[in-house]
């Protein structure tokens, strides 16, 4: 008889492969990293010796979520600022919070304490930009949460390095010494095009192709960015790029609020990928994303939540819900951007988004187990017509009991097995009481 | 010593009222269904002896929120159908399901359904429009949660009465049978302008007058709606509902997405009311109602979820998020809707759109017991910078850990005691298999 490590078994099975599988009394076995078969459970059980079983009867059982794009040490300024116009919130609250706090054991923490919670609320995978990522990294890796973590880049200085140069050294020496993890990698992500230099721009792509690592950047998060960079550049920094040789299949851009048709056209020719973010945008009133446009355009577009200091949480469960309903309100069209849809953006397509959809994204053999659970037992996702309108419309992220991630248990009936909360919230608290002095200053 | 039934001692006790005084280590005492005073924990532990203490050290402490317009019962219709356009949604999917289901023993274990939810995610008061709303009335009094029951008056049948005579008949008879109860409101609800007659919009309002009770009415939830009005009356349907003297400060209108300056101003001279129900709005693709403009003009706007078919859960702390990032993103605007504005929204200003300002809304000495504590200890409400921001961008209806309600202890510690809830959820089960088999006749 073969032997699997995990059955997670008994649930309903969303496997969000192509063909959006559905398994009624289900069952996932996990060997090793990966999955090692999907399949009814009474055919899984039989087949199977069994070291340790999930029981999932009244859960669904699906893969975890894929949060695009994230500044997971930013749980530090979670609600410092709201409800201030863009520049007012940059300049006056955050630019000098950060300036005078993050240091390596503020990323540390802060980005602990984000894990915590994105496992709590089932995210197993996060694309992570911020200072001092080697932190991210070690911290992630501790939490035991897949990270894609990238140092932000630009052309003054950062609380980690004084030039662009120290700051690809500093990306290089990661890409480095994360190289063949199986759970952490690395990407080349300069903030913007209008922070960094073309220079540091091409030679950040350089970079991130000599190593074969992904490159994101945030792109046209508002309209007046891309007024101020057309008049800077000339055109729109989509075809600049484009120019210039950057854009290609492992670039991400996050936001793209302020795209056309024109540079849809180009991300979609150049096999480009997007993270969405609408809360954020929301949040900040940056605009709303042309998503189904990008969605039609044929390009992987991801969700992500953006920082906590502009959302104020990083729970993918409220994110799909505002995806969803943002759009309909938008367009005055309550077809676009179906459960359905968005569900795919959270997974299978959020992963193609960071160029990891043959390693994650989906429940199917040969990928790795990252697996999450939503136990269904509850007033609110009670009764069940339709799973993925549930996920959508009518779930929380504190719904998800189990998450197992490249393999490993990280919670089990809501319990967190590999990380102290307690002492995180600490460490954290005293954070920001110190983050608070400083904004008196 | 003066003797008090219970406190809530060692939380941060945000009272809402109009100088929205925040006691830092503060409790909040109970005798009765009222509250007998609000303070600081050390002060009122010195003054009272305590039947029941609630320590709530960690905690917010909070009026409970008012869902100011819902159709619980509509539980049983959650995630039925979602992504469609409105019309295709109701005749095909809601008005059948409701026709060939809708029963006195669907709407009670709706109800209570709803109920328990609306518990666990710290509502203690809602503002219902159903069928059968005497079974509504049952299910909130036996969950012990505070409820204006009303029932849907047109000029069409109705699973409850063939004529609106009898639908007038059963509204006067719900009135008289209720008086006086401490949980239990009646409130006359014709169902909209399009679907009575002026008669019946008259005759409703006479109703209420005659008792004393509130008229609430859908109004202007759609363009299509204001457009096919103004063709039919000529004029737009605030303008008709003025000239008809139906117009007063006992008047609550729910959505008014269509509303113009014109409306909001005859709104506003007539003291009338509104609730604002945002997901509702987006997911169904109604539009976005102008709140900022109706606040401006001192109209007191509450938020509702409306129902479950359209929302999909009757979670308030996602609404207040909802209803603070729809109309940032909708004018470019970060400033608009702030979190302080949405939360009074949810609380005391929520209860004044239902004509309950002198007794619910805010935690004041004399005002009834509606009380709630939001556990901070949690990832995602770490750290903590400022409460409104908090409850209004990172809670959610999970971190409600307490809930009083008229004085009684509806929840504590997460475990409701009113309520059985598996009782329920396996009751609602069986009757959505009824709602799908129907709807393959």
């Amino acid at each position: 008889m073969e032997q699997v490590d995990i059955l997670v078994s008994g649930g309903t099975v969303l496997t969000l492969d192509e063909k959006d599988t559905c398994i009624g009394c289900g069952a996932v076995a996990v060997r090793g990293d990966s999955i090692a078969a999907v399949g009814a459970a009474e055919e899984l059980k039989a087949r199977f010796s069994v070291r340790k079983t999930i029981d999932a009867a009244g859960c669904i059982v699906m893969p975890g979520l894929v949060n695009g794009h994230t500044h997971a040490a930013m749980t530090c300024f979670r609600g410092m600022a709201d409800d201030l116009k863009l520049e007012d919130w940059l300049q006056n609250y955050i630019f000098p919070a950060e300036a005078r706090n993050v240091r390596p054991e503020l990323v540390y923490w802060g980005t602990l304490l984000a894990c915590a919670e994105m496992i709590r609320s089932g995210t197993t995978t996060f694309c992570d930009m911020y200072i001092f990522e080697e932190e991210t990294a070690r911290a992630s890796k501790e939490a035991g949460v897949r990270c894609l973590a990238g140092e932000v880049l630009f052309d003054f200085p950062s609380p980690n390095f004084k030039t662009s140069d120290e700051g690809l050294k500093y990306t290089e020496d990661l890409i480095r010494r994360w190289a063949g993890d199986p759970l952490i990698g690395i990407v080349v992500e300069p903030h913007a095009c209008y922070t960094c230099s073309d220079n540091l721009l091409a030679r950040s792509k350089e970079l991130a192709d000599r190593y074969g690592v992904p490159y994101a950047v945030h792109l046209l998060e508002t309209k007046a960015e891309r007024d101020g960079l057309i008049s800077k550049l000339g055109k729109s920094p989509v075809h600049f790029l484009a120019e210039k040789g950057i854009l290609g299949p492992s670039v991400t851009a996050f936001h793209c609020v302020a795209m056309d048709e024109e540079d849809i056209r180009l991300f979609a020719d150049h096999g480009c990928r997007i993270v969405h973010n609408p809360e954020s945008n929301m949040k900040l009133a940056s605009g709303v994303a042309p998503v189904p446009e990008m969605l039609a355009a044929g390009i992987a577009v991801g969700l992500g939540t953006d920082g906590c200091a502009s959302n104020n949480n990083l729970d993918m469960f409220q994110e799909m819900d505002m995806a969803a309903k943002l759009h309909k309100a938008w367009r005055l069209d309550p077809t676009v951007m179906s459960a359905d849809t968005v569900l795919k953006m959270a997974t299978r397509m959020g992963a193609a988004a960071l160029g990891m959809a043959d390693r994650i994204g989906s429940l199917e053999p040969g990928k790795r187990a990252d697996i999450i659970s939503i136990d269904l037992k509850k007033p609110h996702l009670t009764p069940l017509y339709r799973e993925y309108s549930h996920l959508v419309y009518a779930a929380k992220g504190d719904d998800v009991r189990d998450v197992i991630i490249n393999g490993r248990i990280v919670m089990e009936n809501k319990q967190i097995r590999t990380l102290d909360e307690d002492k995180i919230i600490s460490k954290v608290i005293s954070i920001a009481e110190e983050v608070k002095a400083s904004l008196k200053q």
